[in-house]
């Protein structure tokens, strides 16, 4: 083994999750036990707080609050969007990084988040291998979206499966109490890949589920859109929709930005929402009663309907990529290897960072029914295990008590 | 005492709550264990179901599952919005409720609701009292909204209530990741009164509050709300404001319809809600990033945020509406009387179904900041007892298991 001494920084990076501050809790708590990691850091907002030298001292929080974090949704250091350039064309922000990285010894990086984020990951890791800085580069992966390749599911994802599940359950019976007719739209966050919206459908095992799902993984059509909700409502009184924000036509239109801009040209798409509008478009046509409903920012954040088992594989995908790191292993983002039959199992394994940036993983067509409406078992099976148990998350006045950090900025060596 | 045998009917009314279905569980297994009370009779679809003689045998379900309707949330029963007419306008309704009554041989009438409920219940009574045939008529409380008049507070108001703080709480969480300017609109349920809006301020005893609050005990003035938002966010580079959906301008035309209506004049106020056309002017004034949040169904059906202490009071309000009519009471509504001094205590007391009805209970102004912008402390001490404690709702597969009734119609006595 080949020990390297230095600092540590730790980084979180894209939307946040219920659960990424338990991915950076298993990043700190397992740092500050190595003897070869003199000090972690913590980035303010992801690789901005490298590029502006703003650099918590971790070591300086209370271990008390330290544990909080894991029942503290969003990113608790601060997030960041930040796009690198490609280095062969502008270098300027990777010699600021290696400068921050001597300035500080860091001999560690590790960053949280999700395909844009390990493309930051991956950029940085290569430029380091080029300039000769030894730095052990891991990526830790976080996403509600779930379309990282080369792990079976992301932490995060779980949670907020969990949340719209449980949601979905709810409306529906709120939905059905009247006697009169009624359609009700939820949207639910996922642009490109359909694993959110399809997690609707767990709600389904508890006896009230949505009638019809729709994935962007399957082209939409309106006409048969209006024609499924007609045939359900026609026959029940009543339809429950869930739809994902990324739907679009065929054409590859987003059915958001298509259909307001259609109608009234001035930027419908962002007042009203996909959900509001399909509910309206049901209405003109079924004359039913509707409700749209949008999730909105609530998906990814409720940490109080949070997943144990996501809770607990987020600390183990932090924790996990210390200790690889601790023991040589650079360049690589932790993934998870599971096993359903006989019992849900998960592995930490490591992949190449290379193979997992800037691909999205979609959801199997053969997941998905015949008719595009629809998830089939397996991907109820795939999820099922995936959000079980309950975290016990510490109240205070029976309301959530975050971890408070001090956030102490470090100024030198 | 008066002892009286016959049926009961327990009939839901009105919009659902998170532990509506409490209160009617108190009802019928106190009812079930009454010599005197020989059969328990649901109504489908609150007063409809009477009308409509669609009565459903309570008797008849799996107590087990009855245990689960205080889990459950929304009315298990099914509701309505039927407004009986004023009977010397028109008696046609009130004949056939007491024929009814009569082919039943219906001794006992709870209605469980809010302000409309407790007015059709008391319309009953009075009828009935009228008519001559003996029947003990009893309200039994509930709404989000908790603007009963005659009650420190309403079953299903802390449940929402704890569920607004809560998600308020992380929603604060996840508007404070990025270090760039962001306004988020929280639109809470509410149309006159501002009690669950206000609630949004609990969420600032977990340090994550919101900045602004605007209830409709207070005219609403668009330029005061801008200058508002602007102070707060050119401070602090965010702002978080929740605003009830009944706020409403000095001359009575609400904020939601008078906007919309003079910005595209053909049902805005439908497509976008509140809280996203106030953050557009937020935009419009400010360049911030907005979003704007409905809470929409999802605040008064969380039954997995649930207060413990709403459920067993929604329970109690039940029971203890039974006990009384059992022993000779009539013509009243199940209310709380509540100290704070010295430790939370909460006893139930009967009051006159006339001055429930038709009376809503306001935020006292007083409790209301002197800028109409916030809430003041006696305010949050008197909710706060209210959401305390985390029911034990039982789950499968770590969703909600609900009630699963047969709801078995009866056809004869």
């Amino acid at each position: 083994m080949n020990q390297l001494t230095g600092a540590c920084i730790i980084g979180q990076s894209g939307g946040p999750t219920a659960v990424i501050n338990a991915s950076a809790q298993g990043v700190i708590q397992t740092a500050l036990q190595q003897g070869c990691i003199t000090r972690v850091l913590g980035a303010a907002h992801g690789i901005k707080g490298v590029l502006d030298d703003k650099l918590y001292d971790m070591g300086q929080e209370d271990p008390a609050e330290l544990e909080l974090l894991k029942y503290t949704p969003s990113s608790a250091l601060g997030s960041c969007r930040y796009k690198l350039a490609d280095p062969d064309a502008d270098d300027t922000d990777y010699k600021r990084i290696l400068e921050i990285f001597q300035k500080y010894n860091v001999r560690y990086f590790f960053y949280n988040g999700g395909n844009d984020s390990m493309d930051t990951c991956n950029k940085i890791s290569k430029y380091m291998q080029k300039s000769g800085y030894e730095c052990r580069i891991m990526g830790v992966p976080k996403t509600i979206d779930n379309d990282l390749n080369g792990t079976d599911h992301c932490p995060g994802f779980a949670s907020a499966a969990k949340y719209i599940a449980t949601s979905c359950a709810e409306v529906w019976q709120d939905a059905h109490v009247y006697d009169t007719g009624m359609v009700t739209v939820v949207e639910i966050m996922g642009r490109h890949a359909g694993w959110l919206a399809g997690s609707a459908a767990l709600a389904s095992l508890t006896g009230c589920g949505p009638d019809l799902v729709y994935l962007p993984e399957v082209d939409f059509d309106m006409d048969r859109f209006i024609a499924d909700v007609k045939a359900v409502y026609e026959k029940t009184g009543k339809c429950m929709v869930a739809v994902s924000e990324g739907i679009h036509y065929a054409d590859g239109r987003f059915v958001s930005e298509a259909e307001t801009s259609a109608t009234d040209g001035f930027g419908h798409a962002q007042l009203g929402g996909l959900a509001v509008m399909l509910a309206e478009v049901v209405k003109k046509n079924t004359g039913a009663k509707v409700r749209g409903i949008e999730l909105s920012l609530l998906q990814r954040c409720a940490s109080h309907a949070a997943s144990k088992t996501d809770v607990e594989e987020a600390w183990q995908a932090g924790s996990a990529a210390v200790e690889a790191a601790v023991s040589g292993v650079t360049d690589k983002m932790v993934a998870f290897q599971c096993t359903r039959e006989g019992g849900y199992q998960c592995k930490t394994s490591l992949e190449p960072l290379d193979i997992v940036a800037n691909f999205e993983k979609k959801v199997p067509r053969e997941w998905i029914n015949a008719a595009g409406n629809g998830v089939e078992q397996p991907f109820l099976d795939y999820v099922l295990p995936l959000i079980q148990g309950e975290p016990e998350s510490p109240k205070e006045n029976s309301l959530p008590r975050f971890a408070h950090l001090k956030k102490v900025l470090t100024t030198s060596m």
